[in-house]
C-alpha cells in the first residue's frame, strides 16, 4: 500500500477509536450551537472526502445523494445544507449506517490512490482532508467532553488514574530580541500547512519577554482568590459584561463543591492539579489574568518568533489512555492552545485556496482570536508553530490556555 | 395473573410496541423543549410506578438513585430535576439500559401485586399510573413526529398504503337544548377519571347547534384559497401576532411543494386527504376558522352535553398499524382533539389530590385551551367524553383539530 | 352648550389636567411596550374622535393626515400604523402640537355637537370616545407611574402627606347564595356599557362566601414573611416559572432598603400602609396569595353577585391631589382592580360592535384574566358592576389587588 | 480671558449651537441601546469636566450629587451609574435644567482657569475633557439621525438645497512605499492625542497602492445592481450570517421608494448624490465590497503611511449648515470615516492613563474594527491622522465608508 494510503488509513483508523468508546445515543445530540454531535463529525470528514476529491473521479458513485446536504459544514459553493443548530436532531443515517458510510468511502479512497486516479490537486485535498479529519478528532472530543458535561453525574470518557499533584515552581522568563522577523509559512513550501498560515513575511517585533511556561491551576486559584473575577479594572469592557451576565466565576467545567474547586474531565469530576496549566478559559479571561499579572499575553507573531527560538520538543498531545494536559513544561506546543493577543486577520498578500475549500479558513477573519501552539486532544502530528487556531473571545469549550509575555 | 397486572402488563407492553421501531439515536433528541426523547418517555413513565409506589413497598430495591433527579418530570415535591430543556442531552442511562430498568419495575410491579402488597391508595395509583404511561404514549408519538418532521429527508415510522380521498359531504348540524345541565366526573364514582375532571357539577347552557362532523382538509383549503391567513378581522390579536411573526400560512407540517400542499404524516410526506378532519392546527387557527365560518367554537359545556347525548362510538384511536387520522365522521370521539372555546380552569369544588400526584393537573390552569374527544393517537381504552386535554394557545403538535358549533 | 358638550369637554378636561403635572420630557418616553407616552396616550385619544366621528361629518378637515399612522393604536381596519414598542421615539409633534391637536378637535366636536350633525351611531360613538379617554386617563397614570419608577431617584407626580397605618381589623366573610344567576349588561339597556359586559345572561353558582374587604398590605407583609415566594406548591406552574425567571421577591415597585420594604407610589417612595389593600401584584400572585389564605379567587360572576347584592357605595376612586388606594373597606368599587379566576372569554352570545371599534374589545380575549371593580385611578363615573378589566397574568403594572373567596 | 477659557468656551458652545435645533421631545428618548439622548450627550460631557476637574477643586460645590449616577457613562472606577440602555427614560433633569448645569460648570471651570487653580494634570484633563465633549458633538449629531430615521415621516435637522449629483470620473490609485515605518503618536510629544494613538512605533509594511478617493453612491449603486449583497463569496461569514437575518439590501438609511434608493439624511430623505462617498455602511459592508471590487481594505498603518504622504488638506468637516458629506476627493481627512482591515488592539508599550479616565479607551480594545480619517460630523481641529476611530462591525450609524487598497 502506498504511503498516501496508509497515511489516510491512520488518520481515519483514530476517529474509529475515538468514537469507539461512545454509544449510538452519545453520538447524537448537540450540546450547543458550537458543537456537534460525534456521529456527525464522523459522517462530515467522510463527506470531505467524496465531496471534494471522488466525485471528480469517474467510476466513482456517490454513496447517497442526500448526505450533501445532511453533512456539508458550511460551504456556501456547495449548496443548501442542514441548518446547523439542529444537527442534533438527524438521528438518520445512525451510527452503524454512518460506519458503512465510513468504510465505502475508505475504500473507494484507497483504490483511487492504488490505481494512480488522483491528480497533484487531488492529492493536496487528500492531504488537507487528512489535516481536516484530524481537527475534527479534537472537535469531537472537544464536543463530547462539553455534552458530558452537561450530564449530572459526570460520565466518564476514558478511565484514568488520579494526577499527584507537584510544584511548578517559579515562572521565568525568557528575553526574544526583536527587529523585523520572517513569520508563518507559505503554502507547499515545507510539508502542509493551511492556506491561513502564509504567506511567509517580515513584522517588526520589539524586544521582549516570554513565560517559560503556561500559567497554572495552582496561579489560576490565587486569581480567583484575589477576587480576579470581581474586580472591573482587570477586564475588558466586554469581558466584564460577559462575567456579568454569565456568572462566570472559574474557568469552564469549574464547580465549587463541598469547600473546594472540582473540574470535569474526559475522566470524570476531579481536583484541578496544581501544576498542570489551566484550561478551558475564555480570551477574556486570559486577557484579566494577564492584567492581573502585570503582564500581558504576546501577539501571535511574539510567540511564533519565541517558539521558533526555544524547546523544540512538545507537550502532550493527543493521548486516548488521557486525553487531557500533562504537567506545565518549557515547550511551548502541548497541554493547551495559548491565547494571544492577536485578531485573526489575512496576513499581507493571503489568498483564499480556489472552490469551496477557499472558504475553509479565510472567512471567518473577523472578531475571532489566535490562540497558539496544540492541546492535549491535538492528534500528534498535527500541530506546527505556524499553526492559528481562532476562536471567539468568550468560547471556553476548546483545551485553551495561555502564557504570559512583558 | 391478577386483572390488574395483566391490565399493567398490557399497557407497559403498548409502549415497548411503540419504541421499537425507533433506533437508539431515534430515541434520544428532543426537537423542542416541549417535546421529549422517546428514551425519557419510557423511563419516565417506569419511574413514575416506582416513585409513587413502589418506594413504598418496604422489600423493594431502588433500580438507580440518580433515575429520580433524571426522569421527575415536573414534580417540585419531589425535589431537584434535570432541566426540561436539556432533556435530549442526557445520553446515558441508553436505550437499552432503560429496557432494563423498564424490565426491573414491572417485575417488581408484578410481585407486588401479586403479592397483595398494594393498598388501596396505591391501586390508585396503580391506574393513575396506566393511566399517566397512556398518555406518554401519545405524547411519544406526537415527539416522534415532530422530530422527524424536521428531517429533510421525511422518515417512515409506520410503512402505510396511500389513502384514496372521499367526499365529505355537506356540513349537517344538531340541535341540542339548553338549561341546566351536570357536567364532569367526581372521582372514583365510575371508573377512572383524573382530577381535573371533577367534581360534576351543574353549569347553564343555551340552547345550541354542533356540527355533525369535525373540519375536513377540504374545507381548510377553502379557508387557505380565502387568503384566511392574511386577513386580521378573522383573528384573535394574539393569533394575529404570531402568525405575522411565524409566517404560518397553513396548519403544522404543510408544506407547498411543487403546486400543491403536503403534509409529514408517520408514514411521510403525503397529499392532505380532502375527507380526512384537519389536524396539526393552534387554537389561534381553529378560532379563526371558526369565525370565517360564520360559526364559533363550542365551549367544553356544550361540547360535553353535546357527546353524551350523541354517537357514542368512535372513530380513530390508535392503531399502530396506522397513526393517523380516518375519515371524518359523526363521533365525537377520536381522530383529532377538538379546540373548545374554553379556558382550562378548576371546576367548582376542584381539589387536587394529596401529595406529589396533586402536581399532576392543577397547577397547569392558567393561559390553556382545552380539547375535547380523543385523536388517532390516543390508546384505546384512555378517551371518555369527560376527558380534558390542555394545550396553549399556539401549540400546534398534538392531533388538533376542530369542530364548529353556532 | 348642551348636556353631550360639556360632559365631552368634562371628560377632555380631566386628561389636560392630568397631564400638565407632566414636563414635555416626562410625556415623552416609553418605559415598557405595553405602556406608552403621555403625549400619545393625549394624541390617541383625540384621533379616536377624529377618525370614528368627525371624518364622517362633511365640513370637517382633518387636522394632519400623519396622525391616523401616529396615533392609530391596534384598529387593523384602519390601516398601517406605527409600530407599538416605539411610540416613545415619535419626538414630533411635540407636546404643544398635541396641545394644539386636542384644542382643534374640541372646537370641531363641539360645533358639529351644538350644530346637530351627529346621528345616533355618532352619538353612540361620542359615548365610547368619552368613555375610551377615561381608560387612557387611567392607563396614563399607570404607565407615568411606571416611568417614575425607572427612574433612580424617585420623582413625584403628586405632593401628598404621609397616611398614618391604621389597623383592618380581622377579615370577615359574607355569603351568597348561589343558583341561576343573571350577570352581564345588554349594551344600549340601561346608560353605557362596553360590548364586552353583554349580552346579559344566565350563569349558575354554586353558593359562596366573598370576603369584606380586599388582602392588605399588611396580610401581604405576612405571606411575603411565610416565605410565599420561595414554596412552589403555592404557585401555578407558570407562575412558579416566571418568579423563578424574574426573582420577584414582593409587588411591583417593592424594594427591601435598610431592613423594611418600601413601594414607589405616584408621590414618591414611601412604607406600605397596613390597612391598604395591596396594589401592583400580577394574577400569579394573587392565585398563590389565595392558595396560602386556605382561600381562592372569586370567578368574575361570583364577584358580580356579590357586588351586586352587598355595599354600594365605593372607595378611592381618581382624585388627582391623592392617585393612591385608600383604606381596605367594605365596598367592592375602587381602591384597587382585584383579580378573578375567570379568564377574560366572550359572553354567550357576544357580537364586537360594527367597524373598526368592533376591534375595541373582542380581539384580546385569550390568555387574559378577568379584573373586576375599579381602582384608585379610574375616573368617577368610568366604574360599573359589570365593567371587565383584563390583563395577561403576569402583569403588575395595573392598580391591581386581591379579594378571596371560598 | 485665556485661550484655555476661550478655547473651552468655544467648545463647550457649539454643543449648545447642536442642540438649540431640537425641542425637549427630540432631545428625551434613546432610539437604541448604542445611541443616547442629546439631553444626556449635553449632560454627560458636563459631568466629565466636574468629575475629572471640578471636584478636585477646594471651592467647587457639586451642582446635584445625583447627576454622577445618571450620567457617568462607563467609568467603573467612578461607581454605579444608570443602566445605559435606559438613557431615554431619564426625564428629568429636562432640558432646561441641563442647560443650567451647563452654565454653572461652565463658570466654575472659567473661574479655577482665571484663577490659576488647575495644575498640569488638570489642565491635561482640559484638554481631553474638550477633545471627549467634541467627540460626542459626532455622537449627539449620529444619535439624532439615527432617531430621526425612524420616524415614519422624515423629519428635518437643517434645511438645505439638494446637492446636484456630479461625475466623480475614474478610480486612480497611489503607489507607496513599505519596509519599516513609524506609526501612531507619543501623548505629550505634539499637540493633543489619545492614549490609544501611542506609542509612536515601528511597523513594517509590503509595497501597496492606496484608492485617491472614497468608494462613492454611484460604485455602491454598481454593486447591489451586481447583487452584491446576495453573493455569500463576497462576505465573511459573520456578515453573510448578519445580512441573512437582518435582511439588509443597502447601506443605513436607504429605502427603495417608487423604483429608486432614496437616503435619510440630516435634511430629509434625498437620493444618494452619485459622487458622494457612500456612508452608513458596516465592516461587513466594507469588506465585501473591497473583495467584489477585486481590491481589499487598507490596514490602519497603510492608511495612516498614506496619509502621511499624500494631500495634507481635509474634506468636508462638520458644518452645522450642511452635516452631510461632501463630494468624494483626494484627501483621506474628512467626508467619511474609512473602515481598514484592523482590528482595534493596543500598540506596542500602550499604558492606559491613570486613573478613571485610563478607562477611555484602553477597554474596548475587543472584537472592534478600526475606523481612520473623519467625517462631516467631526468637529473641525479634531480630526488628526493617527486616530483611530472604532466600532463593531455590524455598526452603521456613524458617517462610515471606505477606501479601498491593493
Amino acid at each position: 500500500m502506498s504511503a498516501q494510503a496508509s497515511r489516510f488509513l491512520d488518520v481515519r483508523a483514530l476517529t474509529d477509536t475515538l468514537s469507539a468508546r461512545l454509544s449510538a445515543e452519545d453520538q447524537t445530540p448537540q450540546s450547543m450551537t458550537d458543537a456537534s454531535p460525534a456521529k456527525w463529525h464522523r459522517a462530515h470528514v467522510t463527506w470531505f472526502f467524496e465531496e471534494f476529491i471522488l466525485r471528480n473521479v469517474d467510476s466513482y458513485r456517490v454513496y447517497d445523494d442526500t448526505f450533501r446536504y445532511l453533512f456539508n459544514s458550511y460551504y456556501e459553493a456547495v449548496g443548501a445544507r442542514h441548518p446547523r443548530p439542529e444537527r442534533g436532531l438527524v438521528t438518520r443515517p445512525g451510527v452503524a449506517d454512518v460506519g458503512l458510510y465510513r468504510e465505502y468511502v475508505d475504500s473507494a479512497m484507497v483504490d483511487a490512490l492504488e490505481r494512480g486516479l488522483l491528480d497533484d490537486d487531488a492529492l493536496g485535498l487528500l492531504e488537507l482532508g487528512c489535516n481536516h479529519e484530524q481537527q475534527h478528532q479534537e472537535l469531537l472530543l472537544m464536543d463530547i467532553k462539553h455534552l458530558f458535561s452537561t450530564h449530572a453525574f459526570d460520565p466518564v470518557y476514558v478511565d484514568r488514574d488520579i494526577d499527584e499533584p507537584g510544584e511548578p515552581g517559579p515562572l521565568t522568563w525568557r528575553s526574544v530580541a526583536g527587529g523585523v522577523t520572517e513569520v508563518g509559512m507559505t503554502q507547499g513550501s515545507a510539508g502542509f500547512s493551511y492556506d491561513n498560515e502564509g504567506p511567509r513575511h517580515r513584522v517588526f517585533l520589539e524586544d521582549f519577554e516570554i513565560a517559560e511556561r503556561a500559567v497554572t491551576n495552582a496561579e489560576w486559584l490565587e486569581f480567583i482568590a484575589d477576587d480576579g473575577y470581581h474586580r472591573p479594572e482587570l477586564w475588558l469592557s466586554d469581558g466584564w459584561a460577559h462575567i456579568s451576565q454569565t456568572g462566570w466565576e472559574a474557568p469552564e467545567y469549574w464547580r465549587f463543591i463541598d469547600g473546594e474547586w472540582t473540574t470535569f474531565t474526559l475522566s470524570g469530576r476531579r481536583r484541578p492539579v496544581s501544576d498542570e496549566p489551566v484550561v478551558h478559559i475564555s480570551f477574556y479571561e486570559a486577557d484579566a489574568y494577564a492584567r492581573w499579572a502585570g503582564a500581558r499575553l504576546p501577539t501571535e507573531f511574539e510567540w511564533e518568533a519565541a517558539a521558533a527560538t526555544g524547546d523544540r520538543t512538545h507537550g502532550q498531545l493527543l493521548d486516548v489512555a488521557r486525553c487531557h494536559p500533562g504537567r506545565a513544561g518549557s515547550t511551548m506546543i502541548g497541554d493547551v492552545w495559548e491565547w494571544t493577543a492577536s485578531a485573526y486577520l489575512p496576513y499581507p498578500g493571503f489568498v483564499p485556496a480556489n472552490g469551496a475549500v477557499g472558504e475553509y479558513n479565510g472567512k471567518f477573519m473577523c472578531d475571532q482570536h489566535v490562540l497558539r501552539g496544540a492541546s492535549a486532544v491535538t492528534p500528534p502530528g498535527h500541530e506546527r508553530i505556524t499553526y492559528r487556531n481562532f476562536f471567539p473571545a468568550p468560547a471556553r469549550w476548546a483545551f485553551s490556555g495561555l502564557r504570559l509575555a512583558r
